[in-house]
């Protein structure tokens, strides 16, 4: 492989680590990169620094800039803080969120391992939320809805949670499970169809 | 749509400003930078910073890094400098190279418009490639390859320029068009099996 000069090379191999990027992708960025304005670059190279500068809200783990230690959600007074949403990924939190038609709040475990099984600092943060649910919520929320994704790792971890997590909420419950908007009956596989005709109403 | 922690919406919108890169997968990207180690996100900064630094091939406009005006190739005495091979990007200059199989030295345009017509920093290009070529190899180069895509868009683009540099040079040439190595004829389309009938050798 040719030698490029080192700060294109070194860019590129950071990109190419990123999830989704490519090495071959991460060249080309490098090489879109060097062609824009310097302001611009710099820019770029600004705002990805005061990343680091985020705070991690105390309660559901979404990154935040406020003085406390919660974000938005979480410190906000006119969302039910006795009922949680329990998701994998901030990603996620966002999609829900974006529907506005939840007034609860969230908690983040983070991307679940193909072991099914959670990693130590997510642990510690389901330990967090027992503790919350403990002090705040007098030891029992009352709902914890699992919205995990509808895939058998999903499934397997909201399982697992709900068995430890029971005793620390009123209600348990589960993103429906059925035909998407828009999708077509025909080409819906098996899982789908079936979980349709279960749960109609 | 949610609104997110300005640093990280900053990023997003930066990100998605990239080729190739889609709202989503930018929202994604900062997240996961977000969740990296500090260091890294600063290191990611600061090697993007770097770019800023990097100085532009006199003679083929790649980047380098050297004390004077040359990158690496247009300044090696080991190299023809007077067979040029003329490239659309960078991308395509590193895919010809890793062959090492050339042994004379590029000449970059950058992305060729839709349109077909060079804008004006690219007819730059072609100006200051015809005064190298006057003052450097006494009014002709050697040869000059015309390495573009195998496209309309291409092979409109190199048609072009060959009428325009046929006084400059003693000798044009194209890169060869016929079944790619590893490709099967009977998933070939017409335009590819026609080039390696006609060229057959």
């Amino acid at each position: 492989m040719m030698k490029l000069p080192e700060p294109i090379q070194n860019v590129a191999d950071e990109l190419s680590n990123l999830p989704s990027i490519g090495p071959r992708q991460a060249i080309r960025l490098a090489f879109y990169l060097i062609g824009e304005k310097t302001e611009d670059v710099h820019k770029l190279a600004v705002n990805i620094n005061n990343l680091r500068r985020l705070k991690i809200c105390k309660h559901c783990f979404f990154p935040h800039q406020n003085a406390g230690d919660l974000c938005d959600i979480c410190g906000n007074p006119n969302r039910n803080q006795n009922v949680i949403m329990i998701v994998e990924k901030e990603t996620d939190l966002i999609s829900l969120e974006n529907t506005k038609k939840f007034t609860g709040r969230y908690f983040i475990t983070g991307p679940i391992p193909k072991t099914g099984f959670l990693e130590n600092g997510q642990r510690d943060r389901i330990e967090s939320l027992k503790k919350t649910i403990k002090q705040d919520l007098k030891g029992k929320a009352r709902e914890i809805i699992f919205a995990f994704n509808p895939s058998s790792l999903g499934d397997f971890q909201a399982a697992t949670l709900m068995k430890e997590l029971a005793p620390f909420t009123e209600k348990m419950s589960r993103l429906g499970r059925g035909l998407p908007t828009g999708g077509e009956i025909e080409f819906a596989d098996d899982e789908t169809l079936g979980s349709a005709l279960e749960r109609r109403n």
